[in-house]
């Protein structure tokens, strides 16, 4: 068996190569609703079975290592971690199905004709899902911190599109299903950025021992 | 120290224990939207620092004893669960919250008038939170395999749900906000029915070694 330290590094580019295949998937999803791209759509769809297999096989590797190294202290609190996001990785990916679904249904739609702001939002979710990962392979706190802080913007978005949608329906009735559309991609948008948020308190917590996960005022 | 086997017990006991309160956390939010009820909303987001509390508390339980006790196979098998249901039930704690909020909300607005099937998607979710848990305590995979059927009775009241708001708000676009607050509340409750089977797939994996999560052909 390879060293131990070497395995743990293996554990780590495993999570970072699963992370670049969800940061795409939320990129396609995304693209393929704004741009009404059915090619993209399927992409997606045809990579959950990819990203379902990387979670089984790094969720296994995890608990192998538990069972024959026995780790204690840091080592332990970052294989108890790697599960973890795992974990949020795998549900992020599945979000990125749900938009691709939706992406489908909208495209035979007519379009909807309102300013809305998805675009930037999914920019600023895709780079809160690689910050949140780099930040667990290189340890660094601030930029688990800074992907908290986008939490709060993303948050921000999705009431102002939320509110700008609630306006077009009521101008819009027979829109309806496809402003409901577009509420749930900001929604599981949002939800994208809260699993990566998990992931960067489950960070500081693993760099600094501080536990944020309840506590607001510690998140600053 | 106790023996191992008494740990394992508390464990799973504060778990048992969580889900008490997830449960009727999401009875009174729901609840709480069907009859108005401030008092029973409140009542919900007070409970949240609870849950919190007792996610920590259970996790660095699951985590001390993965590092003292250095357990394998099926003992170590048990633990990694309990720490991603534990994980699970935050969340659907979260989630009832969520509920609770929007209760509030709905409050002080016209109701709606519209035959909706909440309450009783409230009811099988409840039951399914509580029978994941004791699928959980009593090693059984039939209770487990119940929890996996049920969820697939939640996703089609919640389209049903969802199709009846989309005509009611074709037909009032003046109550828009109200329905959505109720699609949001029926989408909330089949997140926590897709905990409660995450939980389920767990079990199945903890007692027969079936990895169910990602084969829908190995749930029936």
């Amino acid at each position: 068996m390879r060293h131990f330290e070497e395995q743990l590094d293996e554990l780590r580019n495993r999570l970072l190569e699963m992370s670049g295949l969800v940061e795409s998937a939320v990129y396609r999803s995304v693209h393929a609703v704004v741009n009404r791209d059915e090619d993209l759509a399927r992409g997606v769809m045809d990579n959950e079975a990819r990203v379902n297999e990387m979670e089984m096989a790094i969720d296994d590797m995890a608990v192998r290592l538990l069972a024959l190294e026995q780790p204690v202290a840091v080592d332990l609190r970052l294989i108890t971690a790697a599960i973890k996001i795992n974990s949020d990785l795998e549900r992020m990916g599945d979000l990125a199905v749900s938009i691709a679904e939706r992406a489908l249904s909208l495209m035979h739609e007519p379009s909807v004709n309102a300013q809305i702001d998805i675009p930037y939002m999914a920019t600023l979710v895709e780079s809160m899902v690689r910050k949140s990962l780099d930040s667990f392979v290189k340890r660094d706190s601030d930029l688990a911190r800074n992907v908290l802080t986008s939490d709060d913007a993303v948050d921000s978005l999705r009431n102002g599109i939320y509110k700008e949608m609630v306006r077009f329906m009521e101008e819009n009735p027979g829109s309806i299903p496809q402003a409901l559309s577009l509420i749930f991609v900001a929604r599981n948008l949002e939800r994208i950025a809260d699993h990566a948020t998990n992931i960067a308190e489950d960070v500081l917590f693993l760099v600094e021992g501080i536990d944020v996960r309840h506590h607001a005022e510690a998140r600053t």
